[in-house]
């Protein structure tokens, strides 16, 4: 018998029901009767270390975070300080680049017991890292990717997309080009697919049929970007707009049009997805997403679940804090209507 | 008397004094004869509250850093944090923005004694901070930027600048504008002033007279650049180049110079510095400076202070390490020989 038994008899979450055993803080009275009811019907045993382990806090939060060197973990990052500084709880930083980086951490963290929470930004939690950090009263909560299993806080993915994407449609654009970003070190992680979901259901909706030729799937990076850009131009028969995956994508896209002599936006259109700070230097359509916002909000949910706002109790049955920010279209200069004839688009391509 | 007398009388810096007395972790056992020798000839009494805090480690490291969401701090942020992971040693993130986030932080700090040690990113420590830290055997290390006060790492500010404006002056140019960049919350802090000193002496050495309507001095960010380029040209008599302290500043000269009409390199060469991951998909010609390893670099600083390697012994005299890494002139395609009549660019400025 197991403390995820209890939790799911219960109707709680693993992490309540760890608290609730252990009496520690951050449970409603009633949620502890009832998981300390179903304890007592299962005859559940508590075993001493994880009472020690899970009493108490740290006043500490874990936040781990990939690629700190770019802005979307940065301003994620300096969203979360801001608001746990005020809250006067403290925030350790790991910066876990590789999937093995981020096994080690958690299977490092929980033994020493150094933090209340840990806020996982733009990556997923396994089920047995998930468990792990319950049965220490650690709680977890999501910036920037949805988990049915713990609090998050991110943007709709594919509504994203959809307003990228049908911003090009809308403008009269049939021949368009994406490029897909994701991360080789999460493989299962779903969030950017959403993105990828939304291209297909918008040329599925106006019945274009998909082509390859105009899709690359590429890691994050510009660098990336503009080797599959530089690739897609090479086949010849350019797409009169391109839908990056985020600016830093779009910024390399833009650089292989200019060496390809292509003009932005007369004979390619470009929309990315952030509105990352540099995006409005180069003039760049997106959709912009309030990324500090969401570190914020993330580092709220992580004081709900510290401070006694037990989610199993406001949500019911086990069920977690969701909360989706909005996005928004942001129209400057990299987009605007396809030219009458596309042939001439394409005799302007120049190999650079 | 004070510590700080103490630290003077015996040569060696406030954290060794401090340490010597309340007989800490990581000084040489000569040193602190030498310190507990001085103490007992001036008759200092130690205080009760100073022995307690500063004795013993917390292995905690705390990283102040103002602007997380720019590249340049996340990328010092991983270089300090892959170097203290591998030790095993935490990392408290503090994200101060402006100067009285970061007096605020200070003057919690050590009463409350979390870290061993203090990295500050690119900002100075004022003397009566300095004390405090001291006092509780709290080391600082600066990442970033100098100090005769503690040990720092940094690049050569007048070399990285010399290495931009010389290599537009050996490409002919005299016409020179330059986009300097101060940041409000730190008026007196001197690393930026070497880039600035390195284009007047540039000039001054080929005789060339500097001109208050080719430089102007803005607050960090491109937006902030693309301004002060909008105002240099909407001047007339464009510059035949342009120097920037930073490639986010360099983009948005880049977008101000796009919107006038004006082609780089052909009319307009620019020039940065950093080597921002975004300068290669603009093609901008940079100064890299390597900032991941200069974080690393700080950590083992810190390494060194906390495991024992006194500073002061090395250096003699309370002196402090310091650590100088090398810059490198990146040429890309944004620079090039100035057209022979620079009027031909005066007449191609249009307004945008």
């Amino acid at each position: 018998l197991s403390l995820s038994d209890i939790a799911r008899a219960a109707g709680v979450s693993l992490t309540t029901a760890s608290r609730a055993l252990n009496n520690a803080y951050g449970i409603a009275p009633a949620t502890r009767e009832k998981v300390l009811a179903t304890a007592r019907r299962l005859d559940y045993v508590v075993s001493p270390d994880a009472v020690r382990l899970a009493r108490g806090g740290t006043r500490r939060v874990a936040l781990v975070v990939p690629h700190i060197d770019r802005w979307f973990f940065g301003a994620m990052v300096a969203g979360v300080e801001d608001i746990l500084a005020k809250a006067d709880v403290d925030l350790l930083l790991y910066h876990v680049g590789g999937s093995d980086d981020r096994r080690s951490f958690f299977t490092h963290l929980p033994a020493r017991r150094k933090v209340d929470a840990v806020i996982v930004v733009a990556f997923p939690v396994g089920e047995a890292e998930r468990d792990r950090l319950a049965l220490m009263g650690v709680s977890i909560v999501a910036a920037g990717g949805q988990s049915v299993e713990y609090p998050y806080v991110c943007i709709d993915d594919y509504r994203a997309g959809r307003q990228a994407v049908d911003h090009l449609v809308e403008l009269g654009h049939r021949r368009i080009a994406m490029i897909a970003a994701h991360d080789p070190d999460q493989p299962g992680w779903p969030a950017r697919s959403g993105r990828s979901e939304a291209y297909v259901h918008a040329l599925a909706e106006i019945g274009v049929p998909l082509r390859n030729e105009l899709i690359r799937d590429v890691n994050w990076g510009g660098t990336n970007a503009a080797t599959a850009m530089d690739d897609i131009l090479d086949g010849g028969d350019p797409p009169t707009a391109v839908y990056a995956h985020s600016d830093e994508l779009a910024l390399g896209v833009l650089g292989s049009l200019r060496r390809h002599g292509l003009r932005v936006p007369q004979d390619v259109s470009v929309v990315g997805i952030d509105d990352h700070p540099h995006a409005g230097l180069v003039d760049l359509t997106t959709v912009r997403q309030p990324v500090r916002e969401q570190g914020a909000i993330a580092a709220r949910l992580v004081l709900d679940e510290l401070d006694g706002t037990d989610t199993a109790s406001v949500d019911g049955g086990g069920g977690s804090a969701a909360v989706t920010v909005h996005t928004t279209l942001v129209v400057r200069g990299t987009t605007s209507p396809p030219v009458e004839h596309t042939e001439i688009a394409a005799d302007r391509v120049s190999r650079p």
